[in-house]
């Protein structure tokens, strides 16, 4: 109870950064996701195939939040993309203000793409805006299509739904039809992607979706007044 | 950065509340077990199982903890013993001040055994005592051996493991023997067990030990100066 009004203040202050960061974003046409989802839901190993897709010469970076290990920054840098991580120290979510030191010796004029993967939670990062064009949610198939009836914040507010480990289908008990259901209750015009990591079906879709909203974005920006290219 | 000095408070509040609620269950002898993961790794299916395993005069009651839906008492209260939901209205954990208000009507001196189904959340939960005499978590097999090194808070203040899913291991990288290892280098002594909610495997020895976990809390209460039944 007590900790309402120190919450509103925290996340205004996170609000102001983000607001800051977006704007930085858009001066220089980056794309910036915020890719959220429970630990262990495929985060990692999806980003890993993406930046496997991409050209050598794409412009993209990732950053990475993980509460003690820097084993997925130094996963993703393999692929000759910058990757940094952000170690929490005990936090549950990313904030803007990590995001924003992060990036501070980055030169954002060379970036076209920034993906942002999210601490493994399906609650508290959907609280904190990173400044991001579009929030990502990530449900993978083990853990049931009940979840956007339960972690309702996340669903309504992520515009896309990737459901990861559809190769798993054949031995869990997952509902497909009920899963979009559930999440197009919450968020009407939600969008969906199916995908596995293992077998790679969905991937090519994913990668077209990233295209396609960076092109949205850069679309938008180009009629912003004060911004631009 | 403002948030540490009021969570400090609002956390010593929570152990008073919590210290209090260890004292009531001590005095009635009653098992109170805090059972924590991921979203989606099977908590509330593994208890549907565990009320299904004990004898109809068993005195168990199950308190569930949710965002948003009372989905998870629904179905625990088809066994027959008493569950009841705590939705936290957006909260990521349950406090101990939610145990108490939700045990408020309750006859503790008809219980032996409270089990609390925490949120689907690995990191936040681990910060808040309810009073129980062990924190269990549940790690499935999908969301890979890695979890404990990234999510160290709960492997260390967890009594038990329980590797959840087994049944899938032939679809999943998950290598056994490194979770396990992972597991123990974060809190050394840990006890594991492996379970399969699908195919009943590891049940037994789940039962066993709640059965034996009980027996350890009796025996010590026995010998409390003040309390004892």
């Amino acid at each position: 109870m007590d900790r309402i009004p120190l919450e509103k203040k925290v996340l205004s202050e996170n609000d102001r950064v983000a607001a800051r960061l977006r704007d930085r974003f858009r001066e220089h046409g980056i794309l910036c996701l915020n890719l959220i989802s429970s630990p262990g839901a495929g985060k990692t190993t999806l980003l890993e195939l993406t930046l496997g897709r991409l050209p050598k010469e794409a412009r993209v970076a990732v950053l990475t939040g993980d509460i003690q290990t820097d084993n997925d920054a130094r996963r993703l840098a393999r692929f000759g993309f910058p990757a940094r991580q952000i170690t929490t120290g005990g936090a549950c979510h990313l904030d803007a203000r990590m995001v924003e030191r992060a990036l501070a010796d980055w030169q954002l004029e060379n970036l076209d793409l920034l993906i942002i993967e999210n601490v493994g939670n399906l609650v508290c990062p959907s609280s904190y805006d990173l400044g991001e064009a579009a929030k990502i949610v990530l449900l993978s198939v083990p853990e049931g299509e009940d979840k956007p009836l339960k972690y309702p914040a996340i669903f309504l507010k992520s515009e896309l739904l990737v459901l990861n480990k559809i190769d798993l289908l054949p031995y869990v008990s997952f509902d497909m039809a009920r899963a979009r259901e559930h999440a197009r209750s919450i968020h009407p015009g939600m969008e969906i992607l199916e995908v596995s990591c293992t077998t790679g079906e969905g991937l090519d879709q994913w990668i077209q979706w990233i295209k396609k909203r960076g092109e949205i974005l850069r679309a938008e920006t180009a009629k912003l007044p004060t911004l631009g290219r």
